[in-house]
């Protein structure tokens, strides 16, 4: 049998065609996107297969139901938790873990008790004694999560607070039976959380403490490119092998500018993990915050020195005679936070970035003196106020890196960094301020 | 009979007196910051008392059992909805409302259908079938998790879709028993969301769209009030009575620094708002997160040019030289601001930014001429250093303020603001260039 319209078949199998070869390459994109996002941060794809395994473990403890415990019905519990309580960060997870069973365990005793309370009132009591404590209760509780400093912390508790004061509220249970089931449900709570947290913790664990101190070292890492680059880039100068050809250290600093959220967001986090590593349980996290404050009010002014950097409008001639000075000062400056960031990430003590600082601070005022001479007598001066501009912003940021440096020197005591003796070794020779020349610098990484 | 030990019984009822009084301390320093706390944003007692009487709501429903659907034993997952769903602004909780409704439904479908499949393969085909399942979904899902755009709106929606597939798996109910169980839990849930959203929009709401539109008024209005003062604060001439005593106003764009993060989350919540007050359903949000970038590269200039506000180490004879166009420069651009900022507020159109904007640009160019004339010639170029930073600071925020007007136009005409022949009345006199003379600039607000 002939089709009678084989010009419509062919069309659809024309459009289908189109279609799958649409399809495909749309699942390919996705494919791929999928695939370079996971090779950005490999822990992504390992925390997706940690939350598919401690889900099938769940299912198959649930499906063998060992008789230990009464597993049964409150599966969704152990389910729930998992779901919710697995957290990328170890810090994380623990949190909502010791947030989820406190909470489970505070809110079924009070509601247990308030069940009995509103029992002994008969039955139309019951009904407007138990609108009412559950009314407060979520009420009082919903106010106080939006104190900045509990909800930080307990935010998730606050909210399982209510929900299980409430569950066990509405529950038409009274007496032993509610009491079983509350019990049963918090031992289900307590294993999906212990499931959860061994999960995180035993395979490939995230500590988030870690991760802020990495952005900590970052942040200054990228402040100190900045500054080391900053006098070449600035005097047309770049014959220097150590900066690269591609101008990207000068940007990077950018990305300072914002992380105040996601810093403050770590230390909280961070400070629900145990020991691990290089980190105490009472490592000074606070610290690091303020390091990192430090460090971004610095990049806010590396931001108006950056609009310099590309509007260099002064004469070579009027500039080459603060290029000396200025390049030293913005060299020492980011060898010193340079320091101060392998201080950070080595964990030792060392005094390099403090000679850096001192360094910077004498051609400080080498810079000064070249200043009080006048030593563009006579040009115009509109030509030669963005030179000056950023001679003055320079000397503005040597009192910002000082400030850093010494909140890491006071990390450094407070998470007693070892002495560096030994970790590292380095020269610094003093830059003698009396003749304004400059010495060598010399520092073996 | 006489107590044997008299003094003990005295001391412990001294002991209990003071720690009566230290909890009644305690708690009233508690009840007191509640209280101010509440204060502060009277949003907060409302929202608190909503949920309350959501969940009270949902309790007399559940109470009363209307036979018209079959709420029983489901009642946990309404008031779970309730609980989660429930939040501050009507965009949060439309977004989570509407995330945990469809990712229910999805998850829901997969679900039965994955069931099915696996009871087709025996009993224990079934065991492995369904691990595979719930590995493979928990994994791909926990995956796409971590992408930022999928992140920002659908992270919680992605949760429940995990949840809701895993509790159907792991349930050892199948075929018909199954589905209707689903159905109720599903009609369960789009009852709690739907009482979570009336609650919400109907009692006193709170729309992220308008507290975006208020934040990004606020922000500019902050470093509007900097520039206004600035002038007279730096050249110590604050005679002018519009200037309050306090200097406040000289420290509240701080704030604007590190508000990126919080308005690109409110930005994200308030695409979820319907029509409402002054706002249509697909307001340019987008737009308002960019003029927040843009005021906050301003606040990044003004960071910098604040060191010279309490530094000002330059004698009065030489600033007095650049103080007529700085001020004039500043407060024109302050005014511009301001204007801009009346214009979001007010959502309508006006070319008087615009104006102001020319002005501060004249002004710019006249202080230009007065530096290409070398006003300090001769003087210690060390101590006219501060003065010319802030003069090329100043200048350099000229093209800040613009870009800023610009996207509030670009904001005018996205969101069809209405001209403001009628909303306001301005008289700018332009400030003639050619003789680098100031005239007087009157608005009338």
């Amino acid at each position: 049998m002939v089709s009678p319209n084989v010009e419509d078949t062919t069309s659809f199998t024309h459009t289908l065609g189109t279609l799958v070869k649409k399809s495909w390459a749309n699942l390919m994109k996705v494919t791929n996107m999928v695939k370079e996002f996971g090779q950005d941060d490999p822990r992504r794809v390992i925390h997706s297969f940690k939350v598919g395994l401690a889900l099938v473990l769940i299912y198959i403890l649930h499906h063998f139901r060992p008789s230990f415990y009464g597993f049964g019905d409150n599966v969704i519990w152990a389910v729930l938790t998992v779901v919710i309580v697995l957290e990328l960060s170890v810090g994380a997870t623990l949190g909502k873990g010791f947030n989820r069973m406190l909470a489970t365990g505070l809110a079924g005793a009070l509601g247990v008790a308030s069940n009995k309370l509103a029992t002994l009132c008969g039955d139309k009591g019951k009904v407007v004694m138990t609108s009412i404590f559950v009314f407060v209760i979520a009420e009082r509780v919903t106010f106080m999560r939006f104190s900045p400093k509990l909800k930080a912390r307990y935010d998730y508790g606050m909210i399982i607070f209510i929900l299980t004061f409430c569950l066990i509220s509405l529950s038409d249970m009274t007496g032993h039976e509610l009491l079983e089931i509350a019990y049963g449900r918090l031992l289900t709570i307590i294993i999906g959380s212990c499931i959860a947290i061994t999960v995180c913790i035993f395979i490939c664990p995230v500590w988030i403490g870690e991760d802020l101190h990495n952005k900590i070292v970052g942040n200054i890492e990228k402040v100190a490119e900045f500054l080391q680059g900053f006098g070449d880039e600035y005097f047309n100068n770049s014959e220097n092998t150590e900066v690269e050809n591609d101008k990207q250290f000068l940007e990077r600093y950018k990305s300072v500018l914002s992380s105040k959220s996601s810093e403050e967001t770590m230390a909280v986090l961070a400070r629900w993990e145990p020991r691990h590593g290089r980190f105490r349980f009472r490592h000074p996290w606070k610290q690091y915050l303020k390091i990192g404050n430090l460090t971004r009010f610095c990049a806010y002014k590396l931001e108006a020195l950056s609009v310099y950097l590309h509007n260099s409008k002064t004469p070579y001639e009027f500039r080459s005679r603060i290029q000396e000075s200025c390049t030293t000062i913005s060299m020492e400056l980011g060898k010193a936070l340079k320091e101060s960031s392998l201080m950070i990430k080595k964990m030792s003590k060392s005094s390099t970035p403090k000679s850096h600082v001192l360094n910077a601070k004498n051609a400080a005022e080498s810079l000064k003196s070249i200043l009080r001479t006048n030593p563009w007598e006579g040009a115009d001066h509109l030509e030669i106020i963005p030179a000056s501009t950023v001679a003055s912003l320079l000397i503005d940021i040597v009192i910002c890196v000082e400030q850093i440096c010494e909140a890491v020197d006071e990390l450094a005591s407070l998470a007693n960094f070892v002495p560096a003796e030994l970790m590292h070794r380095g020269i610094v020779q003093p830059i003698s301020d009396s003749n304004g020349s400059v010495h060598v610098v010399t520092v073996s990484e």
